[in-house]
């Protein structure tokens, strides 16, 4: 299966290549404009990585290959690499120096829409190379958002074929008509939710180049900023921050209810149970916490919400900005961010995380399991929604959340091998499995960054973020032989 | 039903009252013999528990109940509780003073094999205090076996169905003639092991009382000790060590098998793959902890592996003793260590944790899961050894593993909103409910103790340990309204 494989999948790759080059002599023009050097870097990459896709495209032309779960495994993995490596090309030439390690870890951290950085002093950075990152990132909110909704739910990973039940309902007939005009009203949305925050951004009071940078860092629910104090740069601004959270908050919340909602009104569609789960945690922890760093620290309620909600919000939408340094509020805020870090948002969202529908869903595992345990001969059924979560699912939702935390609890003890300390290596690892962008502890800590991490430990963290945003599965079924096997 | 069950419930809570009363004259009779006070301590709460106990089981004789499930789990969550609270009066009426919290707290752990203590300065505590708490531990040992063997699986709790499988294929027809033999052979071993490892500890040094004292510990894989230091008192003592680990280990292994293997001299039950799973881990943490040791700090090697054998040994058989302070060896023995506590030895036995068997489930699962992607017609059974893991089973195991670390998470927060510092928290909640002992950090790591700990906490802690210990769904169930439906 290999090589009539390989074809159609290297073609799809150097299309890609090719769109990303394209991108690269925007943030070219920018540093020419603004008088940098980088503007070369930008450019020359751009008509390199340019020129190598478009003859390896030509070379691999073909017919269109029958789309099977293997091709579909394989494209997702080899799209996400060749975006990885083109993404940190640039970033690896520009003037601010990094080793290959640095450059490809904030190259996967753009794609993931993770937001960790390795860059400290953003602030004086020329601004195509800040430019770059959200670019990347934004790109890569697209990326994932496509494979949440399309490409997931058919290879049935992680429990989420629940979701192809839910859209085989609308329309089973015609796939990929609905594929297409869905992909055009998500583009739309995505590139208006882009615009509107940027707006609100620059009417609230941040600079033309600062409002579009975090707004595109904001849809993509990424993190990355052009300041090393991220959103603690306007910590005093509280119209920034509020419009943050609610442009975070929703980008947690699956596209197409986004869609459904925007283009046709249809209100009922936020009845998703993983939308009220995700929006109840949501409010909870973020006036539990609010409240907390009120009685704790004595700091003025209203204040002290609007920096939790704030802060909450970007860790579970898997943002990963920051206002203020949370994990000085006190032990219960620093658990708080720790165990929020795992949870994420909704499926079909640009959040990373376990996300609230495999909450929902083990939750009613439980229930049903308890009532089993006392009749158990009664038939117990699992649900989601109106929906019945079959056995399948519900064993893929185990699957995955079996996986994650055996990823976490792996990557941690391999990080503190490498000689981190205990709270840097679970945070660390766990902050890069699911996108969120910021640790606890002093060194990646929310004012931390990922600067002084060790080339060892950046390529351990890069793969921690391409597994969690390729949801585990799609990554180690290419590492089992009956995937090879025909 | 109520009225039906509570009568042969709180019978037979009062004849195991009646027993435990009876037991508190021995710790009398050492205090009488060496002049402390505390014998009245002991003397007057075993004449009163008595005396009510008596009063209670002849107000509440009867014929015996039907045995069903509803009156399983309530009898199991009311013995536990009836031990926990007669353990606790002599504690605190004893001339060490605490609170009733603390004595509580500190039964708890002696019942539940955890081994956690409140108390300072163990090494100048009259001989009955020590003893006590050592039967506390040695009858929680034959409670948490008997429940393991009999009951749980009988009340199909947390995938422990399957053991039920294993032992109705050899014999169906007298369920209770099989476990009356059972029983007896059980209690045989368990006696005949306890002085073993007393004799043991004995040739290799030990005083007579501290050998008689930390054997009651060890086969209980509790962790009591009679020195503030725990083995640490006999770290230079190889042998000592030598025989703790080994003893710990072949403790940690189903009482089922160690039965087999002692009555029968049926080797081929050591293939069960809980044993082989928990002996590699065991073995594999061990040696990567111990070659660290000496790297990391330059200990000779067989220092090294010995200490990193002891303690890792018991964390995993969560026996809990220490003989170092493992937590200054570096991040990687730390977060080792930490993971550990929630792993846990077999089924069947005192050891506590998550438990070998449910990750050679959840493996399984999880490689079927992986196969069922690429080939989702195709049929993939989940097996254990030679059995067939049915999808309930399957189901237990992921409510028992989601329900712990809910526990976990829940806990630990809650610790952290009374004041601790997160690794107190995460760690002092996981080393309650897996029953291990020690934590990580200052306060409670393996040096350290739960004497500073507040009342709060404390109750937080002991009903982390009762829930671990009962399997939290023993426990849980009670809490669902259509366990009180008829």
């Amino acid at each position: 299966m290999n090589g009539s494989l390989l074809r159609p999948t290297v073609y799809i790759a150097a299309l890609c290549g090719l769109y990303l080059s394209i991108a690269m002599f925007l943030p070219a023009m920018f540093d020419l404009y603004y008088g940098h050097d980088d503007w070369q870097v930008f450019a020359l990459s751009g008509l390199m990585v340019g020129g190598f896709s478009a003859a390896a495209a030509l070379a691999t032309r073909g017919p269109p290959p029958v789309f099977n779960k293997r091709f579909g495994f394989l494209l997702v993995n080899v799209l996400w690499l060749v975006f990885s490596i083109v993404g940190a090309i640039p970033l690896y030439l520009a003037e601010y120096k990094t080793t290959f390690a640095q450059a490809l870890f904030e190259s996967v951290s753009g794609i993931t829409t993770t937001g960790s950085t390795i860059i400290v002093g953003l602030d004086d950075l020329p601004p195509g190379i800040l430019l770059w990152r959200s670019l990347l990132t934004w790109l890569g909110g697209i990326g994932i958002v496509g494979l949440g909704l399309f490409i997931l739910p058919f290879l049935r990973v992680g429990g989420m074929s629940i979701f192809k039940l839910e859209s085989s309902e609308t329309s089973n007939e015609k796939p990929f008509a609905r594929l297409a005009s869905f992909t055009r009203a998500f583009l739309a949305v995505y590139v208006l939710l882009t615009i509107s925050c940027a707006v609100a951004y620059d009417f609230a009071g941040m600079s033309r180049f600062d409002a579009l940078n975090h707004a595109m860092s904001t849809i993509a629910t990424a993190g990355f900023s052009t300041h090393d104090a991220s959103f603690g740069y306007f910590k005093d601004n509280t119209a920034i921050l509020v419009i943050g959270t609610i442009f975070l908050a929703i980008c947690s919340l699956p596209f197409s209810v986004i869609i459904l909602l925007a283009v046709r009104g249809r209100l009922e569609t936020l009845r998703d149970p993983q939308i009220v789960v995700f929006l109840g945690y949501l409010v909870a922890i973020s006036v539990a916490v609010g409240v907390y760093h009120h009685l704790n620290n004595g700091v003025e309620l209203d204040d002290a919400l609007i920096h939790a909600f704030f802060n909450i919000t970007s860790i579970l939408s898997t943002g990963g900005f920051s206002s203020d340094d949370y994990t000085l509020w006190g032990p219960f805020a620093v658990l708080a961010a720790f165990f929020a870090t795992f949870m994420g948002g909704c499926s079909g969202s640009t959040a990373g995380g376990i996300k609230a529908y495999r909450f929902v869903i083990i939750f009613n595992v439980v229930r049903a399991g308890l009532a089993k345990l006392i009749y158990p001969n009664a038939v117990h059924t699992v649900r989601y929604g109106n929906l019945t979560v079959d056995a399948e699912t519900q064993r893929g939702v185990f699957l995955f959340v079996s996986l994650y935390l055996f990823l976490w609890v792996a990557g941690s003890v391999a990080m503190a091998a490498l000689g981190y300390d205990i709270l840097t290596s679970m945070s660390g690892v766990i902050t890069a499995l699911s996108n969120v962008g910021p640790g606890i502890g002093p060194i990646i800590g929310p004012v931390g960054n990922f600067s002084t991490i060790s080339d060892p430990a950046l390529y351990l963290l890069s793969l921690m973020m391409l597994l969690g945003r390729l949801e585990i599965l799609t990554v180690l079924v290419l590492l089992t032989p009956v995937f090879w096997r025909h």
